[in-house]
């Protein structure tokens, strides 16, 4: 250990500065699995708001990157570890209070997902965002990427539900913003600033979310459609009439990938299905589900089964939820999250067809159809260097087509390090200088996750 | 016409630029009738994002201050005009496109809160954000401020309603934020700063709104109380476990000064009146309605009211909208919008009618009590000065009551220039340093809307 990192594990509890390489090693790369991953001089592990200041500090005090992670189950290599860095790890930080009467849970960032959900359950309410990897990733993550889910067609993303936070400055100061007020435009939108920043303005150390009433037992529907269009057409129908609690959609290639490892009896012959659910409280969530059967008959639906049994439903769900673990048994993966306005999303998947075939790779496609966010999945396999620039190739490309349908090159992921050289396309220079003023003015040293969203 | 204005007129089309005094007059103050308002060189009546765009680089150039306003309607001083500035009025920038297919509405932001509302239902859709004053109030003004409304307790603020904008930045620039994603997550989250920013980052020429399917006819209830105690309770009862799609409260004051206007049949005994309503689908309308009227009883209501009659139900509502006109012709008035935690409403009211009698004036308090947000309106004589000083007293000392319950000086209002000395209690002073380097790295000249939120 050098002598400047003595001097900061002598600021921290005991345990919490580790310098242990092979320890060090498993912060290096978050679930993308960046392969330029640097390597860092230790990760920091802390317990509280002051172990983020301390850290923070000394880093400031020796212009070292801070690279702040959660879980590390981020999808864009936003917690890439940078040579010569320390990794910031609100992984110990786990404490949550919920507070029935204003509705708020007050959370460290190194609770997961689903702890947060089970903690509001046992008072009734309900903590709408739901990343499919809701049971691995944290909380603190999800407000640093502004995460989506399945449920956010009606329910919002993670910014929605984000009333304050407190969050540890470039220089090592904690502020706090918000609270635990519904309404509060005191001064600028701080908050929602922070919100999807993916901790270059800021290490968030404390949430303050809002939660509500516990929602009724969802119908499912779930059609399979012999064309991409029909399945889309559909879509539009549902959205332009009614609120599905979700809307997702599989192609023809993740339903087999489900089928291989779950056996769930699902068309292989479809080529897409549609999963959707309703929530609506009593008679009407079975109305809703009716009227969404309605509108994929109507679009030519093979074949529509629906169910009001909450169990069945969420097998089904789960179906959804497997497709990124079973194509990812087929191979590596190159995951998308590239979204476009609605009534382009028949042309985004055409488009990704042809992209896969031009590029010579598989790439299968699911979809938070419902809000037109899509996660092209490309496969390949990293020893055949070939095909991985070829995936490479192709991943570049469904960004770029996203960007010319007027879509975003990230709908829920986050920028990261792996789709950061394709954001000024999306923004262009105007957008991308008032980006770096904000990050000037905010962290002038560029210590703060540095690499991710800019260069 | 001084030489400099002369130039910046050659740039505008014709009768954009007004230096008459007699117009310009009217552009001095907005609702807040704040007595500090100053004299500006001109009015600029923009038709286009063009025409803001040279107004804003000719008062780049020149050092000139630029106070941004809609329709006039705040509440804050948020558009009082600055001796020597210009006042950039967007009020004929009122263009709407609804697509129905992705859900959204491209505005201008000129147009009215209800045409919006209006535009949307043509296509069957809502735009939810509804301020009292939302037949007079401009949907620019709305994003301004953050707005809130009577149905946010159960479908949120202004902000979870903006995708996307164009925004003009001090230089004169225009840029083009977010768009008709519901997902999209590419760089830092520039759209939700500019949301509620005062005019005091950019001016936003055109907003690009979520819209949702159009909601189920509304059931109400009305409900009297012998005390505030017992409806605060009420309040706390229905929130704890139902999804109100309002939830008003009106005290005794109100309810008095409603009846003096709309001889509504309300009880004047009554020491607080609650208002709720709920959208629910199908008959869960009907048994929110009567689970939220058992909550009443059971928190000793001394009457309770009900029906499924939407004409009836928005009889009553407008009585709720109507308090603020029916107050204001008591005398002139100090509007507030404090929130606080919801456990501390009752502490909050209670502390406005202790304030209100040390002070000597009369305040009334209606609350959108589903989320904590309250107006204390507080009436005074401007010819009288001792009371006009009791009365700027009591409004200093409400905002200090609801920063010491952890609550906010401004829910939905904004802060302005009315509200901006007491700021810094409310956010302290590490979080107004933070608020002053985003203000000083996007205007770094201070020409945007001088004097509103900060000094």
């Amino acid at each position: 250990m050098t002598a400047d990192l003595t001097a900061l594990a002598a600021e921290l509890p005991d345990g919490v500065l580790v310098t242990d390489p092979d320890i060090v090693a498993g912060y290096r790369q978050d679930w993308a699995a960046d392969p330029d991953a640097g390597t860092p001089l230790a990760v920091v592990r802390a317990t509280s708001t002051e172990d983020v200041q301390a850290a923070v500090r000394w880093a400031a005090g020796h212009r070292v990157p801070v690279v702040p992670r959660g879980a590390g189950s981020g999808l864009s290599g936003g917690s890439s570890a940078v040579d010569g860095g320390i990794v910031l790890s609100t992984e110990r930080m786990r404490a949550i209070a919920v507070d029935p009467v204003t509705r708020t849970a007050v959370v460290q960032p190194g609770l997961l997902n689903v702890e947060v959900k089970q903690a509001a359950a046992e008072h009734g309410l309900w903590y709408p965002p739901d990343p499919s990897s809701f049971e691995i990733c944290s909380i603190g993550g999800n407000a640093a990427t502004n995460a989506g889910g399945l449920c956010c067609v009606k329910y919002g993303v993670t910014t929605d539900y984000v009333l304050g936070m407190q969050v540890v400055l470039a220089d090592g100061t904690a502020v706090r913003l918000g609270g635990p007020r519904l309404k509060d435009v005191a001064g600028l939108s701080l908050t929602k600033l922070f919100v999807g920043s993916e901790g270059t303005l800021g290490v968030i150390t404390e949430l303050t979310l809002k939660l509500i009433p516990a929602q009724p037992p969802r119908s499912t529907m779930v059609a399979s459609f012999a064309t991409v269009d029909a399945a889309a057409e559909a879509v539009l129908a549902i959205t332009r009439t009614l609120r599905p609690a979700m809307l997702e959609f599989m192609d023809q290639a993740s339903i087999g990938a489900v089928e291989d490892s779950l056996r769930m009896g699902l068309d292989r012959s479809a080529r897409a299905l549609l999963l959707a659910q309703s929530d609506a409280p009593g008679a009407a969530a079975q109305e809703e589900v009716a009227a969404m059967v309605a509108a994929c008959e109507s679009c030519s639906a093979t074949e529509v089964f629906s169910t009001d049994d909450p169990a069945e439903g969420e097998a089904f769900t789960a179906a959804r939820r497997a497709v990124f673990p079973a194509v990812q048994a087929l191979g590596s993966l190159l995951l998308e999250d590239v979204g476009v306005p609605m009534q382009a999303l028949p042309t985004l998947i055409a488009g990704v067809e042809a992209i896969a075939a031009a590029c010579g790779v598989r790439i299968c496609v699911v979809a938070h159809a419902g809000d037109g966010n899509t996660h092209p999945l490309i496969v390949f396999d990293p020893d055949d260097a070939d095909e991985t620039v070829r995936a490479q190739r192709a991943f570049g490309e469904v960004m770029d087509l996203a960007i010319r349908l007027g879509g975003t090159i990230t709908g829920e992921h986050g920028v990261g390090r792996l789709k950061r050289d394709w954001l000024p396309n999306q923004l262009g220079p105007d957008v991308m200088d008032l980006t770096r003023r904000i990050k000037n003015a905010l962290d002038p040293d560029g210590i703060l996750n540095p690499g991710a969203i800019l260069t």
